[in-house]
Order: C-alpha cells, then structure tokens, then sequence
C-alpha cells in the first residue's frame, strides 16, 4: 500500500493557498444565464487554465457558441495507469433576490455558521469548490511526487446552469481527445457531514413551458364573468390534476420504464436512518408531499415526478384588478427515472393539456430541455476502488445513493463517448445551492481535496 | 306635454362645442391608481368645477385625503320638482400595456371603426364620456330655458378605479348636504347599440389574496422534487376546486341568498335574444364556461361567480428554472347577487383555504374590498318614466337589465343616504373599458345627451 501520508499532509499545509485560489474563481461572477455576465464567464475559464497549465497540464480555452469550454490534458507517471476524464463546471446561477443575502455573493470569505466553518458565496458549492477540490489534489500530487497517478483529461464547462447548449456538440467534435476510460463528475453531495457518498442512480428531466389564451383580451370581470373562460382557471385545472390523490402523476403511460426498486437497494436506503422530518426539516418542513407510503429517499432518488417551477396569469401587482386575463402560463418539469422516455412523456403532457382546452381557447408549447434518467452499475471496481478510498477519507463508511437532481453530461459522456461516469463530490444538503447564501464546508473543501488524493491512487492500481 | 324640440336642437347644434370639452377632460390623464398621477386627478376635478360654475351650478373641489370630490348645486325652476343627486367619475384606469393601444390613449380623436365613428382614448367610456352627457344636458337646458327642470346635486369622484376609499367618509360627513329624492348614475352600459338599458341589479364584490408558504426558500426541484410541498401545487389546486364540474362554486353556503331568478324575468332576458355566441364573440370566445344550463345573461347578471384575477409563483422568467418556490399567490374576487353576505363568503373561502393548507406550510390572507349586490325595484316611477324617456330616444325601447359588474356607490347611496339609484348610461360593450383602445361611441355621447334631456323632463313631471 502507497504510503499517501506526504501528500495528505502537503494538501494539509497548502490549505490556506488552496483557499485563495478558490475565492479567487469566487469572485470572478461567472453567471451563465444573463448575457451580461459574458466576460465573466470568459474571465473565469482563463483563470482555470492559466492554473492548470501553471501545474503542468497542456490547457487551453476553447471557444464555443455560448461559453467556452476548458480543456486540459496530463499524463500518468506509469504507462499502465488508466485514464480519467474529470468534469466540473465554472458558470453559478444567478443571485436574485439579492437582498435575501447576509454576504455579498461574489465576496467569498470564511464564517462560523452553527459551529462549523463555511465558505460563503456563490458557486462556492456548485460547482466551484467542488471542481477546485481536484485540481488542488493534483497539485498535492506533483508537489510532492512531480507526477500523476493517473492520466488526467479536464473538461469544464460554463453552460452548466443554463442548458449545457455547447456540450453536446463539443463532445461530439472532440471525442477522439475526450474520450477516456472512465469519467469523474465532482459535482453531487455527501450522505451527511460524516458519510461520504457515491451517485449511482440520477433522474432525469423534461421542461416544458405552456401558454393557455382564451379572450383576445384582459376582460372586465364584472362584465363577462362566470360567461367568459377564464385561462387561470383552465391552467389550474390541468396542474392540479397532473396528480391524483395518492399524489401519483396521472399522465397516460407516465409510468412505463419505472421499475420499483429492487428491495435491497430500499433497505439500504432505510437503514441510512433520513426520516421525512431530519430530510424536510432542513427547509422548514415536515410532511411529505409526493406518492403515499415511500420514503423520501425514495421518492427523490427513485420515483419520477411532475413540478410546477412557474405560474403566472392576470394582475399580480400591488392591490387589486378585477381583470379575467386574456393569457395563463406556466413551467412545467418532469422528473424520470429508470426507462422512462423523455420524448414520450413530453407528448403525453402535451396531449393531456391540449384535451383540456375548451373549444374556443387555444395552448401554445415551449420546450425546455429533456434528459432520460441515468441508473450506474452499483458493482464497479471504479466504484468500489472510491468507495473503499473515501472510507479511509471520512469518519463513516462512503454508501451508494441515487439523487434526485439530473447531471444530463453523465448521460453524453454515456451515450456519446460510451464512459460511465463516478460521480463523487462533497456537497451538502444545507449548501443552498441555486439560492441565496450558498455556502461550501471549509471541511468540504479541505477533505474533498485529501479525498482526490486517496481516490487517485486507488484508481492507478489494478 | 312639453316641447322638447328645441332643447334637442341645440344639443345637435352643439355637439361640435361638446366633443371639444370631453376631449380637453379626456387630454387629462386622471389615472388614481397611480400616486404619478395624483396632480392630474386634482386638475381634472378643478376643470369640472370651473365648467359647473360657468353653467350656474355652484361647484367646488372638496379635498378628500386621497383625490378630490367635485360637488355642485342647482335649483330646479319649480319648487315642486324632485332633487336629483347626479353620480359620476373623473379617474380612469391604468393604460398598460401601452403598446397595445393603437392610438394615444390622452389624444382623443373621432375615428371611424367597423362603419361608426368613434371618439378613442382612455376614459372616454368609463365615465367622462357618460358624465359629460349629462352635464351638456343642463347646458341645453340653461342655454334654451335658463333653467334646470330638477334640482341637481352633483357629485364626481376621483377614485371610483382605485377603490372609492373616501367616498364613505365623504358621504357621512356631508350627508344633508348630498341627500336628494333619488341618484342618477351614469356609468353603465346600452343592451345594443338601438337600444337603452336601465340597470335594476348589480353583483356585489369580495376580493381576497392569498399567499402560500411552504419551505423557508426555494427550492431545487432535483434535490427536493417528490418530496417537499410545492405551493403551487397546493394554490392550483384549492383554486381548481373553487369551482365543481357543473361550474358551480364548492365553498360552503356560498349559495345561501341566492334566489333563482323570477321567470318573467328569465323570459324578458331571454327574448333579447342575446346568444353565447353573440355575447362572447365580441372578445373572441364562443363557449360560456360557468354553470351549466344557464343563459350567458343569467350567469352574468343574476348568478353569483369565484374568478381568480391573478396568479404568481415561482420562476416567471425567460427561459427555465427548476425551483420549487417558497411561496405562491392568487388575487381571486367573488361576484355577489341576491342577499349574498360578503362578510360571510369571505369567511367561508378563508376557512376552505386554511383547511387545505398542509401542517407544514402557511397562508396568509390580505383583504381587497366587499360589497353586497344591490336589487332595485323593477317598477319605481322613477324607473318607469325613465324607461319612456330613453324609449322615446332610441330606435328600440328600453330594457331593464341586470349588471355584471358591481357599482359600490348605489349600495353606498341605499345604505347611508336612504336613496334608489336610477342607473342609466350609454356605453356599449366592444368599449374596451379598462383594456388598451378605449373609445366611446359617438352616436352614444351624442344621443346620451338627448336622453338626459328627455329623462330630466320626465322626472320633473308628477
């Protein structure tokens, strides 16, 4: 067995510069979604490879039609060692409500929050933190060895946060330099504080946007109403009949391709101990929502959901207007898992919505994106060589979880470059991520890096 | 019975000096919702004032602690004749969306539509069009007779589109002062454009707004989707099922003082005639969408209704985000008939919501407004000898019909000043009140102002 004790503790002493770096890429407001914050996504890919070329990686920006890519490249000290493809993305969500924040976002430094040190600001946890936690892992590595363990491809990419658009045609021009035998994401969460976790199952995604119009303009409720459709009516129909009472979603073959997990996989999941309240409790909640008789566990890991992410219709501005609006709209996500058809249930939504649409209204369909779920092999030796590393990292045993949320690049690297992916990051559930107050563990940060370093050299060896 | 002829003649002959003085009121932009606007509401009160006090009523601009009032006095030429308190309003509605309108709405101008010609811009209908109608009325009056058949109390207000909150007060203080006979309200509309309509029943109003919470902050819809309450959810459905599948509203005793409406007066609705159709045609719609089996009349005259005015949660937006929102609201407004207690159904939708708002979320419930509907006599004299008039006015007799809308001023005269309100005006219903395109018809200003003639004539006599 490698003695890693060198490079742990080089990762240890080099904390503080590791730190500055990370606030560093803080500061630079890579937000992807609002054009304005285009030079700052530019600005932060720069950053990234003036790093990992200053480390010793061949790596270069590289242009796309949104936001540009970070490619890099570094060899492995032995011939033998595999090839890893690791993946992160510097682009964050955007802030608002700005005044909902204690720190400025873009501001990062460290704070005592409920006894622990955390890093404030966002993309601290997603995904910059994260990402970092392996680029500071591999300059443990060639501080202390002058070398890696393992031949190391990076891909980051800024369109994370606003639809990946680039990603799949860059892939697909660039799979011969990409592709390797495996990927690494770090961009997912631990079980706890303690517990170290590894995705293996991730949901995947339909969005939809749909537009209800009735009256060729806003009415006068007094005058045409209890006569003339009302489209916020119509709308709240179809949403909340997208449910049934036992909180299944009622849309014809919704659930062709979803297969009850197998009962093992259930009971490791229960005795994992995450009861509705600790799960809930955390944003305020206690009770929970979804399908009746199922753990939260699994109805976030394993169960496939529809979700309201937007409504809006009529006068929604300060005091009254006893207005029926002319137009209702609203977002719509769907939620897959296992077999479940991205196409399939985008046309079973809209053939559920067009049929309730009376006669003189009419519905307009936006998409917004669609990913089939991902399910990983739970038996890997790349998973159980992680598994078994981040064991030694953390003070309890690593467990294989699914998560709730699609990461639709594990499902490219898949299908288009034919590599699994280990999905490890250190996370937590009370990061706020894509909220105000996004913080990132310093324990995070500093035993994700030692985490790398374990990982690494269990991947080099046979 | 009296010659009216030269009185009608000099109203024609004026016409041209008429439509000079709306458009001066009209270039006014009295918008009392908007505190921007606040010194056009007080020039728009000093211009009637002046224009009263030129017609040898004694007028003033009475300050209120929001816009001002405009009252006036005039004796009649017989001591015997009744006193008449005329109702109008100088405020308009808002104009957004502006690029909507095909002309400025502050620039009135006669156009020629659909073969008629037409007086554009916002308030022209609602209510300084119909207002004028009556005052040029006294000035053919003054100008040919020099004098007024009835004595006339005038009282213009400055709020009725923002809430009338000074009105009440107003009235108790100055209650001596603004008691007469009856009100003449002009603020409604004609059946067709050939026939006049007097309104004998008018729907009450209850607003309400509603807000849900759920979790203490948005959520992401990946981590938290299956699991954590949604409010949207929650609103669309207590808003779905405000209503059954016959269109009638659920909320317990929401029907308790409602009475069907007697059958002759079913039947004389009946035979005007007046289809879904023909009714909802005029907005683009076709299909009534109420309770079923009921004329588009009924439903909108005599049938009480749940409307949802305005909806908002979650990400509204450009393009996607996957959140689950900490909070969702709805603006929703009850149209009252019959012996409907507002406090009641208030009370009850209040009860309805809170019972379906899980454990762990909350609402909170901001109160916009109630005003029980009003039912005048269908055979007052005051009624009759004004349906004569307006009959002798128009190519068809006049109707009486009941009102979608509610006008809180007749219930306020009723209550606190002991008086029935005759409710006569002359818009038509492709006005677009409230809506972007405002216009007025021109032959409804003009022959309006015949009609006031007429009926002040009328009224006079025993």
């Amino acid at each position: 067995m490698t003695d890693l004790s060198p490079l742990l503790a080089k990762a240890d002493e080099s904390l503080p510069q590791s730190l500055e770096r990370l606030f560093e890429l803080v500061r630079i407001p890579s937000i992807s979604t609002d054009p304005a914050f285009k030079a700052d996504c530019q600005r932060a890919a720069e950053w990234l490879v003036k790093e990992l070329n200053d480390l010793g990686f061949t790596a270069s920006v590289r242009d796309t039609p949104g936001h540009p890519m970070v490619v890099a490249h570094h060899a492995a000290a032995s011939e033998d060692a595999p090839h890893a493809l690791f993946y992160g993305h510097y682009d964050v969500q955007p802030v608002d409500p700005l005044n909902l924040w204690e720190d400025d976002p873009f501001a990062p430094a460290i704070k005592e929050k409920d006894g622990r040190k955390v890093i404030t600001g966002r993309g601290t946890s997603d995904d910059k933190g994260q990402l970092l936690t392996f680029v500071e892992a591999c300059r443990a590595y060639k501080a202390v060895n002058g070398s890696l363990p393992v031949r190391i491809t990076v891909l980051f990419e800024g369109e994370e946060e606003s639809g990946s658009t680039s990603l799949k045609p860059f892939l697909s021009a660039n799979e011969a330099e990409l592709k390797a035998d495996f990927a690494l994401v770090c961009d997912t969460s631990m079980w706890d504080r303690e517990t170290p976790a590894i995705a293996a199952a991730l949901r995947g995604l339909v969005g939809e946007e749909i537009t209800i119009t009735a009256a060729d303009r806003d009415l006068h409720s007094g005058l045409f109403g209890g006569a003339a459709a009302n489209p916020v009516h119509i709308l709240t129909r179809i949403l909340a009949d997208l449910h049934d009472e036992t909180g299944k979603v009622t849309l014809p073959g919704f659930y062709e391709g979803v297969e009850e997990t197998p009962s093992n996989i259930k009971a490791s999941w229960d005795s994992l101990g995450r009861t509705a309240e600790s799960f809930l409790g955390e944003v305020g909640l206690s009770i929970p929502s979804g399908e009746k008789g199922r753990s939260v566990l699994e109805l976030t890991w394993a169960r496939p959901t529809a979700e309201v992410n937007g409504i809006i219709g009529g006068y929604t501005g300060e005091g009254f207007k006893t207005v029926i609006a002319a137009k209702a709209s609203a977002k719509v996500s769907f939620r897959l898992v296992g077999d479940q058809d991205p196409a399939k249930i985008r046309d079973s939504f809209r053939a559920y919505v067009t049929s309730r649409i009376p006669a003189d209204c009419s519905v307009e369909f936006h998409e917004h994106g669609g990913s089939p779920a991902i399910q990983l092999s739970y038996d890997s030796p790349v998973l159980t060589k992680a598994k078994n590393a981040l064991s030694d990292e953390w003070p309890k045993a690593a467990v294989v979880i699914g998560m709730g949320g699609s990461i639709p690049i594990v499902g490219d690297f898949q299908k288009m470059l034919g590599m699994d992916s280990l999905l490890v990051g250190f996370g937590q559930v009370d990061d706020r991520i894509h909220s105000p107050n996004e913080k990132y563990d310093l324990n995070s940060f500093h035993k994700g890096i030692r985490s790398w370093i374990r990982i690494l050299d269990a991947l080099a060896k046979n």
